[in-house]
């Protein structure tokens, strides 16, 4: 909106060469994805399989690793083409600012503590003895419940819920109608049908923590279900009730993690993933798509694993490809059951 | 409610002929399903399956393809009695009307601008320069974002929320608690962690759609993420950054589509089907329930796609059929290696 | 929270028989997970898994089927040890007490008709004719539609939507976010696009049902979605239109039931599981997590079905055993082909 800087202004900022092209006196005045990116604007290649769109582009930078032999665009080059991007777009996309203040619409208890410069949108509500830190924002609509504990700097967009006692910690990103601390699922079997346990623990999501849209956190039976500092939770995610999950852990969208699971640091869980519970995955696994995980993982038994159920991520390949083939493999048998197909024979 | 028709009305609607039963001076008075409805009621029968039930059945009319032998019941003919059956619920069932107006309990910035004729329940809030449709109506607890566009004649249902910037066509129906335009997940690893990509694109949906309830749908990193004309998605759906989803095409609940996938037109895709990101779906592909498609899916291959990870629908049909008895397989391979089982063997 | 009582107290209301430890007057202040409780503190032992936390636990007192041998800490000896430490859990943490009342930042229209202690929460709306039983409490942010009908002490947590029409039994629990009431997914296909099958059935959920947060349940296209007494449902569940779910059923996290299935009572689905439409499971069954289910199920066949698509549990097992050894498999037929492998030969 306005903003305009020149290729060395983006190079200086992140660190990059220049090279090729104009020259770094061209003037960019934003961002696009690079099939689109034109003349005054700068686009970045992370992806490898993208790279003859490079070549035909006539964006004023990309940023990259390495210069695409052929392209005639100038190339800002970086180690870490992806993050020297975040940076970039941030120069031309500052984030939202936001008017501190209490919002008359909104019904906050007087016993509440509210830090400085908070945003308290119409209908917000914040219950009995709440505590929300410095300059935190609150959409329309969010629940903060009794005694809960938000830190400063923190994000909660449209009818975020917390339940009452959960912890969140400070610069924490909390996406449209995510639950955190619901009761955990817990019955107890009687002749008369099941009965209730009470669910008394707590949730407490560390710094630093994204969680996406309509992700639902239980609160933990007794004791903590725990989001670690840095982890990335994507759209509606189920964590159940007492789970740990480690800190920078990446979660994609739609995985489900059963009870009391306990997943590691720096893990990476595909989308629509599904953990049972009680298990343990080590620090740094990857979890493919879709994949279903009976028991607990260890990185010395493989790092990457897919499947239903999960196997080392390469016999999942090579099982996928088999599959269709399967259908012929018991005609296979037959024929050699029936004596034919056999060097020598038929 | 209250509403009564003759038969020969109904018919004159749809474009039916009357055959059997009392004829087509009868009178009706309500819908109700096949196994159901009564004297004075009329039903639809789209599905062989349920024939049994026409046979049996009281109704004083029964929509459907051709008449069943043996029921003493009047039939609409029709050549699309599903699609009749809409029009007679309809006649029954007007689609309930709202009464236009800003309630004092909604947050309204001065500067959005509202056509003619829209309600704003309580508990709704629109941000700075927001723009409603004429006629649309907003559920209590609706959130409209900074700079949304909403066409006209549009349901926003409770608690749907419209982050900043997002465009929605007209005559969309939005269902509670879905989500449009949160961030795509999008996170660059350094040493200290993980740093969040900017998600500075949008979210645009067309003319036409429905969004099931609790649904998200995320923003572009940069560019658009778009649900093209006519598209309907069911619930809990998740929509990931920069997805392209052709016209008319249907996916069923809790599906999942990656980043950057395009969906043609006319797609069918299963209900907790996964999609992975930067793929390409063809015009007029089914997919179905529960299957994981980890590449682009040409129509000219298969046009129905099934299995985890997907193949041909009749080869995973046979797949399916032999799963069971591939325990028994690895029991005949054995036979075989130790020599029995062969004609003319043991 | 103060709440002090001695092991005696605890056993006389849950009926257990107090042996070793310190014995029946020790005292405990709370209630912890087992390998976390100290002294002052009662635990619990449900999983043998978990004895060995118990062999080296300094809880005053453990709740368990019998004494774990080696452990020097009292044991509270009960059938049911999940339910005694359910009413022990109570002792500790009484239900939450609510203060009854109309917010005046809650929007009620007039012709609704409430019971006595109701609480009404600021930014709940409370359309025409609805009526809210005796005690029930409503969150903020809650949507009760026109003509809804809840029962007596209930609990509607944040943001939960109940469309215009459905029925709520008593004791019902609806966590945040759920969406019970929206449509059916109906479309009847023509040549310019889709149309809308009105949707002008409704939902009941009977007396004592859980329903878990961010979870949807469509209405009915004619007639009634229901939800029979006592079943618990989950988070981030789907229920399509016309479903019925028996009586005590539970069903984990992310399942989703396609329209018009039925589902028996004391029927226990795993997380993830997928159910197509239009089929039946019959009481008592068991679902494996992430299980695909195409057909009806009869218990007679197998009471506990797993995998995709589902098989009686004991050939899933298998399967899953061997699956990772299929490519060998392969290798293996093809040595036959070739002559080699068999006895006398190579």
């Amino acid at each position: 909106m306005g903003n305009e800087f020149r290729l060395s202004d983006l190079a200086a900022r992140i660190g990059a060469r220049v090279v090729g092209g104009e020259g770094e006196d061209a003037v960019v005045s934003g961002v696009a994805p690079i099939e689109e990116a034109g003349p005054g604007q700068v686009t970045f290649l992370a992806n490898r399989k993208l790279a003859r769109f490079a070549r035909d582009s006539n964006a004023s930078g990309i940023i990259a690793r390495e210069a695409v032999p052929g392209a005639h665009t100038a190339f800002l080059i970086s180690d870490n083409p992806y993050l020297a991007f975040a940076c970039v777009v941030e120069m031309f996309h500052p984030p939202a600012r936001f008017t501190p203040g209490i919002s008359d619409k909104a019904a906050v208890d007087p016993s509440a503590h509210l830090g400085k410069d908070v945003t308290v949108s119409p209908c917000v509500v914040i219950e009995e003895g709440a505590e929300v830190g410095d300059r935190t924002v609150l959409f329309p609509g969010v629940y903060v419940g009794k005694g809960v504990s938000i830190g400063s700097d923190c994000l909660a967009y449209p009818n975020v819920v917390l339940y009452h006692g959960v912890k969140v910690g400070s610069r924490v990103i909390l996406h449209a109608g995510c639950v955190i601390g619901s009761d955990g699922f817990g019955f107890a079997p009687t002749p008369e049908g099941f009965r209730k346990i009470p669910q008394v623990g707590t949730v407490e999501i560390e710094d630093d923590v994204e969680i996406g849209a309509n992700t639902t956190i239980d609160r933990a039976t007794l004791g903590v279900t725990r989001v670690c500092r840095g982890a990335k939770l994507d759209n509606l995610i189920q964590v159940a009730h007492n789970v740990v999950i480690g800190g920078n852990t990446v979660i994609a969208a739609q995985a489900g993690i059963s009870g009391s699971t306990r997943i590691g640091s720096r893990v990476m869980i595909g989308g629509q993933a599904g953990l049972a519970g009680h298990l343990e995955v080590e620090d740094g696994i990857l979890l493919g798509a879709k994949c279903g995980v009976p028991d607990s993982l260890r990185a010395s038994d493989s790092r990457v694993w897919s499947g239903i159920p999960v196997m080392p991520h390469p016999t999942w390949l090579r099982l996928s490809a088999l599959m269709p083939k399967v259908p012929e493999l018991f005609r296979r048998v037959k024929r050699l059951e029936e004596g034919k197909n056999q060097k020598g024979e038929t």
